[in-house]
């Protein structure tokens, strides 16, 4: 009998944001995997390490992060490769009866790294996802800051948008979230002021961990942020 | 000293999808609050039933849900001033000292009830948001359906919108999650289809439950859909 695949998103980064059902997962897999840069920790493991004592692991190492583009030739042939290796390594553990629970950080098919595992394993094993708290959930919560409400559109936007179409998107939904802010973030800041939505815009880093920064976007006096902090605009005018 | 308001995502309806977070909130709270429609059992105080045991609760009860339009100006009325009734009792207990965990479906600040509480009290007492896992996230993971990666674009929309606005969205977004399906699905169905992404839409009802119903929108027969099914629309296109 092959063993069962589980993805299991392990939440922002509080292990206190686990669910039950994942530390359960966890605690029951033969092999628990998850992803990291190779020769970095991965973020995912250290949520869970508490729950690893004598467990068997697979990092599973990328070759390539942000050295070449994603819309690269290279970029794409390298991470495929990697992803087939890796479902591969997976897969040989579950053709011998152990189940496997990959950590995916935040929730394993909303942006999760875990979708290029499921995608090659899911139609051949039985498969169960987990899901997880996201990133932006746990940093509208640590900000208090209510989101959408009633029939608000909320759009999840990258920052890698160009401006015109950043603006355009922002003048036409409720709520947003802006993702993969970095070195856009000059460009995120004129759409948000030409879309009128500049006053109200909350910029986020490190969101959910005990130092993180919480502040409103036009009070922030330099232009110097991290790949994954988030700018986040609240939706719901109609409160009553 | 006041007492502490917390408000607490109970998630989709799973126990086990409850955070390790909210477990202990919950447990350590002087008092639970929950909403509910007059005379009916609340939903989230279902999911949490098992940890309220000799517990002092408050259950919130709304006048009125879908007798009234919601963009009518008595509905407006009627709910503003029970979420201001609402707040006042939570506010007694806090003024007493007593903390107070109010329960929320999913996320508490992502379309939940409790956001009513929080802009009245939050600036008033000592606040802290658990973030739960939302009813979307439940459903997609319980489809086994990835839906966004990389720099897609993800679309939360409401059935509500006009066919044209929902057919010109769905053109223009990666993923998206359609909610509020009800007796819109007719629409819903012909915007998906105009704008080319009816064939890999994915209906579901009842998501996070054991009698779930996941299936192919273009192999659902009829338009019968209750008010909180989703329609999940992947994105993804360029999986490497």
């Amino acid at each position: 009998m092959t063993g069962k695949l589980i993805g299991v998103g392990t939440g922002p980064g509080d292990p206190d944001l686990l669910t039950l059902k994942a530390v359960r997962a966890i605690e029951g897999a033969d092999v628990v995997a998850y992803f990291a840069k190779q020769g970095n920790a991965s973020n995912a493991r250290a949520i869970v390490a508490d729950l690893l004592d004598g467990k068997v692991e697979e990092q599973l190492g990328y070759p390539v992060t942000t050295e070449i583009d994603r819309r690269h030739d290279d970029y794409k042939a390298a991470t495929s490769a990697f992803y087939t290796e890796a479902a591969a390594r997976i897969a040989a553990h579950l053709d011998a009866g152990r189940s496997v629970a990959v950590l995916s950080e935040g929730d394993p098919l909303f942006y999760g790294s875990y979708m290029h595992i499921h995608v090659r394993l899911a139609p051949l094993y039985t498969t169960e996802v987990i899901p997880g708290i996201t990133a932006m959930s746990g940093c509208w919560s640590a900000s208090g800051l209510p989101l959408v409400q009633g029939d608000d559109i909320l759009s999840v936007l990258p920052g890698t948008l160009d401006e015109v179409d950043l603006r355009t998107r922002l003048e036409g939904t409720d709520g947003a979230v802006i993702m993969k802010v970095g070195r856009n973030l000059p460009k995120i800041r004129r759409a948000l002021e030409l879309a009128g939505r500049l006053d109200t815009a909350v910029y986020v880093e490190r969101g959910t961990m005990a130092n993180g920064l919480h502040m409103r976007l036009i009070d922030k006096a330099d232009d110097v942020a991290p790949y994954f902090a988030l700018v986040l605009v609240p939706g719901w005018s109609t409160r009553p």
